[in-house]
């Protein structure tokens, strides 16, 4: 099949770009010292490309991911890289455990958490350790703490982990490592007094200059996007909406048939595959049009979009198409359609 | 079954509010006057409360919201507000008609989208008028040979469709009744052109301002949003996001576990429905995140949230949880829980 016969939008990845990312990603950090993170393409098939390159050890931020991951025989080691503090949530992630079907260690930085893995039946935990981005994780003079009280109430501390989420897009290499080795110092730290055999933290953004981690949390890499796509990684774009170019006003402008409810807008417009030159850019998106302008369109043409953020773009679709060439338009050949099916909560 | 009990995060509509909010615009535009839009809610309960109210013909923009109304016999009059020039996609609303299910109009503004609908066999149409938004719609001067180039193609041509969608988020009510009155004349021009019983358009933000249109194509009024709130309009907003707070750095910030997977964000960040005065605020979201400041906080709290912009944040659920007090937080009683069934394209 064409990707020309997909009903637009659609959802289309580069099967020689995926390939390709993850050969580079699993050269620097092979087997389980990468833990790929399944939030940002929230699809068990994708996962098993990774699991078949050696990573057999899967990194998630919902219940539903890890239950996903669970019934598709991808629980050899699932982390829950985020608090839960829902009695309801527990269960079922502790149900997980009782069933045999994953490994499961979820992120404690309260009593409250350590207290709702204990009710729900879940065995191990990470202390999860604040360093530097105002979200999650407990100030680091509180590790030591937090790791003590979880071995009283019972659970096994695997050991830390720390995300430096607002260093993972800073353009400039250089600075970007300086700020990553900041932030992992805090987490070094709090890891010489908590123990164990795990480090985990990191993202695309410090794949190359995160020296501290045991386990790198990435999981952008795979497709990439407009955001990461500016700091020069040497992994490449691989994510397209394919839309039709439905009503055209010739040398005007055209309004493609996917919009803000197929592409995540938090990090900007997306952009054009083909520009031509620079002559022809993305205007405004709405609900189910992005207006372009300047292109040599006409009605019925099969046009690329690059998202700008990927792991939003994945969850607004139910199925991703890998195709052989992604810039192809419609001429693409389809080599398999998988059911993103991790979304939801 | 209260709140609480939801897992988060959690999307709420408050029943009340969806009620005063439907009487405030069936008391204004009663029965066919209005055509209200399902791709903002793209939900068919809810949809059902406005064919209670008496407004049975719909609005639509995709072809899953076309099939999914007609299957939960709400097919009536259904009108596809958007150009489809796709055989498969046109064959999809022509099989509806086929099947006695919807009667189907579909929008076109070009010869493709005309052809579309003569092959798809979908019989009716309006003709779309570019009114001044870049997106679809015809310049209003074809719009006269389209309909005669549709009429000789066994199309019947029941009027003309413009959307001002510039003008609906103009503040000012002033100024938004005297833009919306020059882009109404232009779709008055072209009616008087084409002729038919159908001169279809405005939105929620031009209610009570369009005089021309014999429909009004209106969504959002029935939850509103935090876009549409600063119009100072006669509709309430009635949604609301339940997250919980899963991490609290005590008199800092809390991370509450819902963020811009679960809420749009292409018209900024959400607020908080209780702000305490004034003294908490949203800092950003983030995936699966909201950092909010200032608040008096405890982990395990449920805290709600009003989304910038409905529609695409309908998009990202599956359930609307109606309920008896949206602003209630975990306390709020659970009247119904609605599938969120358009969803997709």
């Amino acid at each position: 099949m064409k990707a020309g016969d997909l009903t637009t939008p659609a959802l289309l990845a580069d099967a020689a770009v995926l390939e390709r990312n993850v050969a580079t990603m699993s050269a620097a950090r092979p087997g389980s010292t990468l833990r790929p993170h399944v939030k940002a393409f929230k699809c068990t098939s994708l996962a098993n490309r990774l699991a078949e390159a050696g990573h057999l050890s899967f990194c998630c931020a919902t219940v539903r991911e890890m239950e996903g991951m669970a019934a598709a025989g991808l629980g050899n080691d699932l982390l829950l890289a985020n608090e839960v503090v829902d009695a309801a949530a527990a269960v079922r992630l502790g149900a997980l455990v009782a069933a045999g079907s994953a490994r499961v260690t979820v992120a404690v930085d309260s009593s409250a958490t350590i207290a709702a893995a204990v009710a729900g039946g879940v065995p191990e935990v990470l202390v999860d350790v604040d360093v530097g981005m105002p979200r999650c994780g407990c100030e680091p003079a509180d590790a030591a703490r937090l790791a003590d009280d979880a071995q009283r109430a019972g659970l096994k501390v695997r050991g830390v982990m720390g995300y430096e989420g607002h260093v993972q897009h800073v353009v400039d290499a250089d600075e970007r490592a300086a700020l990553a080795a900041v932030a992992m110092a805090v987490l070094a730290g709090a890891h010489a007094e908590v123990g164990g055999d795990v480090v985990s933290g990191g993202g695309t953004g410090t794949w190359d200059c995160n020296e501290t981690v045991t386990e790198l949390q990435a999981g952008s890499f795979v497709l990439m996007d407009g955001d990461y796509a500016r700091l020069g990684l040497p992994f490449d774009e691989g994510l397209v909406l394919l839309t039709t170019a439905v009503s055209v006003r010739s040398g005007v402008h055209a309004a493609l048939d996917g919009g803000l409810k197929a592409m995540a807008m938090d990090s900007g417009d997306p952009r054009l595959v083909d520009d031509y030159g620079g002559a022809a850019s993305v205007l405004f998106c709405a609900d189910e049009h992005t207006t372009v302008a300047g292109g040599p369109w006409k009605v019925g043409d099969r046009v690329g979009l690059r998202p700008a953020h990927i792991d939003p773009t994945m969850a607004k679709h139910e199925v991703l198409h890998l195709v052989d060439d992604a810039t192809a338009g419609g001429d693409a050949e389809v080599v398999e359609s998988w059911s993103i099916d991790l979304r939801g909560w």
